[in-house]
């Protein structure tokens, strides 16, 4: 069972914007990219093609501490908060070496999407419930 | 003076994901884009080319709570929250029609940028702070 | 039948670079924009929910003129330059005032997308074709 | 002296559409992701901070053989095609496995920016020119 996962990513140009920093946004693809390295890890696809699942984003945070600059290397780490029968909790923090430069959080829920039919809540699989355990404290 | 903004906006299709719909991501984008358009309305404009000062994002929240999908029309209501001598705080509404896509939040910060030396948070500008007034309960 | 369309932009914050500029990049998403507002113009959709057909790009090109920056005002003029059985292509301009910033063009081709089976191109369907004329000079 | 350099990436979920596969836009992205890290292996950074010197493109082209779809693995190939006094040529792959996904252009140019002073062509830094050399044929 999976509960944490370590990303290293290094600063897109294309990720700045005008104030020389990388925009805020992206911070939100940084923490996606965490997430989605986290399901692999854990032996999971969060889309596999043509399946009626997905894990669309009920609420989502950041706290911005410091800035990331083009090129710089960073750590996104992402850990299982909580799980409950209808959602995933991740938190999140991305630093640069020693510097803490974000910390954010994301509640994922899960939905049936068949073809013609709008999407709806259902209960998280229980394959996929099964590789996650929520991160002690101790582990950080 | 000015205290919200409703921006009219249509999802465009590099703004959707492969399960149909806009990628969250793009939220604090529509939010951004009402925000600075808030500014315009004010006289305003965020970034002038050469100046010395910026507005970074403290912290930002979004709660989705409807899809968007590629061609929507959908509306952003940003309101002036709170304003207090170094913070800018803002909510975000976006609504397609009567319902509910999402609510968000914003605090913006105010630095100094000057060339070779460190971002520096700063007081807002007097001709910032003069153009907002938070928006009364009764605007909504 | 329509053969021409002109998209009305503002430059948005989040497209800017950290050479404050908009990223290169997003010149093709003007030019997608531009592209389905024209088909909106022709009472089409490039992306009708559950409908099994796709129009994926085969070849895009863009030449860089000016530069464009935060908050200007720019235009993008799309133009049907050719029509065969299996592609659509277009020519762009964009220009803020008289000032002409890049040039563009795309051809796109049309794809039959069955659950479970690969993209297949295909002919364009006649409905798409009948709404389309080819610009003739005299227009620009 | 570098001539070429080769970048491997996974397609991450944000830069996927509707259609199911990679953006169109998002290939330009990866182009420029391996450009800046063949800049690295020579050594180089394309934007130091504080630096008067930027590398704008003049044109870009980008031709679609097959698709990339969430989670695939690929390769950005990047060969430094010619150099002139003031630009900067290279050509571009974009393989997955066996697969050819994409091949493209770029042609960069070389501008001095200085603060106040609009951004003018100036001819390559010696120190950049010293650092590439033309990808011969048999490389490939």
């Amino acid at each position: 069972m999976i509960s944490q996962h370590r990303l290293r990513r290094r600063v897109n140009f294309y990720e700045t914007d005008l104030a020389g920093i990388v925009h805020f946004s992206c911070f939100f693809r940084y923490m996606e990219e965490a997430e989605h390295a986290l399901w692999r890890e854990a032996g999971l696809t969060i889309a596999r093609a043509g399946e009626e699942t997905g894990f669309p984003r009920l609420a989502v945070t950041c706290d911005f501490h410091a800035f990331l600059h083009f090129e710089d290397e960073f750590e996104v780490w992402v850990r299982v908060a909580r799980i409950t029968r209808r959602t995933l909790h991740y938190t999140f923090v991305i630093t640069r070496g020693e510097t803490k430069i974000a910390t954010g959080s994301t509640t994922v829920a899960c939905v049936s999407k068949r073809p013609g039919e709008p999407m709806k809540a259902i209960e998280l699989p229980p394959d996929v419930v099964a590789r996650f355990a929520v991160a002690s404290d101790r582990e950080t």
